[in-house]
């Protein structure tokens, strides 16, 4: 590995980090409402209109095609780390509806004239190394000359049609689980800003890194009792339990004390390092959420914090979620029951203490 | 639709336009020879090796996923044919495996603080209508927030594992025949400084937003007749004549008096309008290419000249060629036949006058 590829401070080619530099959900509904609407098809089992993790086309009665698309500006400084994370979250939109991953496209924004090609090699080898790990095979991509450095992937999956665990299933009496801790905005903007240790980089980094293969592995296990499922990204925890309420028609109650957070998360928000992606998200939550009164503005952004390559939020039944618990804690997966589904205030969040 | 939509000129907004932006063979080559092979998989029926416009994965016996990724900034400054080129070019690399397009995703990177998003809803726009004239559906995308607009698809069509139309088959025999009129690149390039009239913008810009649909479902009716099949894009069309030649092991002969270039190409050319892309694609096929003593540096520029949305580059048996032709300008397709494929000088071009 040449010097450049450990003297470089890739975070600091960008003024925004993972999934903060996604454009925002108020902004991108107001581009949308103008356009025409398609065609409805009916081979398209989920597409754009329940804001689902990735659209659902059926080829053939037991066989969907699952796909999503993302990609984003460096999180972390390592560009092995940086492809590994970068990859593990383009991966996780397939696992969050229920598919396993097939094929991969990688979109590549390197400024190729002025840093170091052994930066981009060691991205694209961390990128490598995740999709070889969830089992599935790189087909091609797109490289293009660029300001800023971008790396992400194109991903298909292919899903039984009658499995898909789409936002829109969630139950009154369901539990729901998420599978890795948050905070993830908070420390990657801390990152930018020289604000962690060596330690804390690899932790929040392992983090990101981790694919949801195991989750998504126990999840298919359950069946017909895992309701819904998505992953927590740009939107924050909450965002994506509200797409989730609202796709479900049903209301959804977090307890923030059972909420995992990474640690350090509250003490560097107070200290200012909270992303503005974070902001735009819990902006617009405005009027879908109710906090307790002992939560202050910190928790609230906590909860809205933008994620980049988060767990999965699952909604399964009342009866059956002990059991996932356990099974998913027993494959090594840091999940944690954070709240109920309920049939009141449907669309609608209540966050206790 | 608002003044900033029309007042805006969307080439200005980015240092490089269209397939200029992607970043070059050489310098990829030199990133991609560090990684590690990845495992074999008897799926992948066209991969990263033979440099083919798109992935080949197989799902069944009788059914094969052609994928591919393409994005760039603008290339042409009224936002909706801009969407259109950038759909267009995307969708292009499944015709020219012989596929039919199945899935889009789109891709955005737009400066959405700073520009009006009109433009942005235009250029949506303008992709969904040439998504719709393919016949595929629009099943999810990703946007983040950018300095330079950037606009494309990843794209998932369908073809029979047998009817694939690989850069591997050209034989000696066969003649060679281009669909679309070379010089994009040089006339693009003209389009940011302002040397070309509004009817010779239309004139390129139509070239681009064609859809090479018609050209593939001509092709197809010569079935096994076709041995080989790319599309002209960022190498220019002796770039991606080489790939054919390398990858098919055979010669290649083009005669320049054959090869259709647009209006005012040459004069803008000596003008000084020459991309950087077009000029690397002519560094790297250095030993690669004889030119006739009577082709100036213009004139091998040309014919290097980095293309976005070009035409098919189709090989097929010698005696089917004037069928092929007579039937696809029939159905309004602008082809010429440029050449022939020839056993001599295996991985060699040799341009006639």
């Amino acid at each position: 590995m040449s010097d450049a590829v450990t003297s470089i401070k890739l975070t600091s080619l960008s003024s925004k980090g993972g999934c903060g530099c996604k454009i925002g959900p108020a902004e991108l509904s107001q581009v949308l409402r103008n356009l025409p609407k398609p065609e409805h098809n009916p081979n398209l089992l989920v597409g754009l209109d329940t804001s689902d993790d990735a659209g659902v086309y059926k080829l053939t009665d037991d066989m969907a095609l699952v796909q999503t698309v993302d990609f984003f500006t460096p999180i972390v400084d390592d560009p092995y780390s940086f492809g590994q994370v970068a990859a593990a979250n383009a991966l996780s939109d397939v696992y969050a509806m229920g598919g396993k991953p097939l094929t991969v496209l990688n979109i590549v924004a390197f400024p190729i004239k002025t840093l170091d090609k052994a930066i981009l090699a060691e991205i694209l080898r961390g990128a490598a190394d995740k999709v070889k790990e969830a089992g599935a095979t790189l087909v091609g991509g797109h490289s293009i000359d660029d300001n800023e450095p971008k790396f992400g992937m194109a991903v298909t999956g292919i899903v039984h049609p009658d499995r898909v665990k789409p936002n829109a299933g969630a139950k009154a009496g369901d539990k729901l689980i998420l599978t890795k801790p948050i905070g993830v905005g908070i420390l990657t903007t801390s990152i930018k800003k020289d604000q962690l240790t060596a330690d804390e980089v690899a932790r929040v980094t392992k983090v990101m890194a981790t694919l949801n293969k195991t989750s998504a592995e126990v999840m298919e296990r359950f069946g017909d009792a895992v309701h819904g499922c998505t992953d927590v990204t740009g939107f924050g925890l909450l965002g994506h339990a509200s797409e989730l309420a609202k796709g479900s028609s049903v209301g959804i109650r977090i307890r923030r004390s059972d909420v995992p957070v990474l640690p350090r998360v509250r003490e560097l928000a107070e200290a200012g390092f909270v992303p503005g992606g974070t902001k735009n998200n819990y902006a617009h939550l405005e009027g879908s959420v109710t906090f307790a009164a002992e939560l202050d503005q910190i928790e609230q952004w906590i909860l809205c914090d933008a994620v980049t390559s988060g767990g999965l939020l699952i909604s399964i039944d009342g009866g059956q979620a002990e059991a996932l618990l356990g099974e998913l804690r027993a494959a090594g997966v840091e999940a944690s029951l954070i709240g109920d589904v309920v049939a009141d205030h449907p669309g609608h969040i209540q966050v206790t203490v």
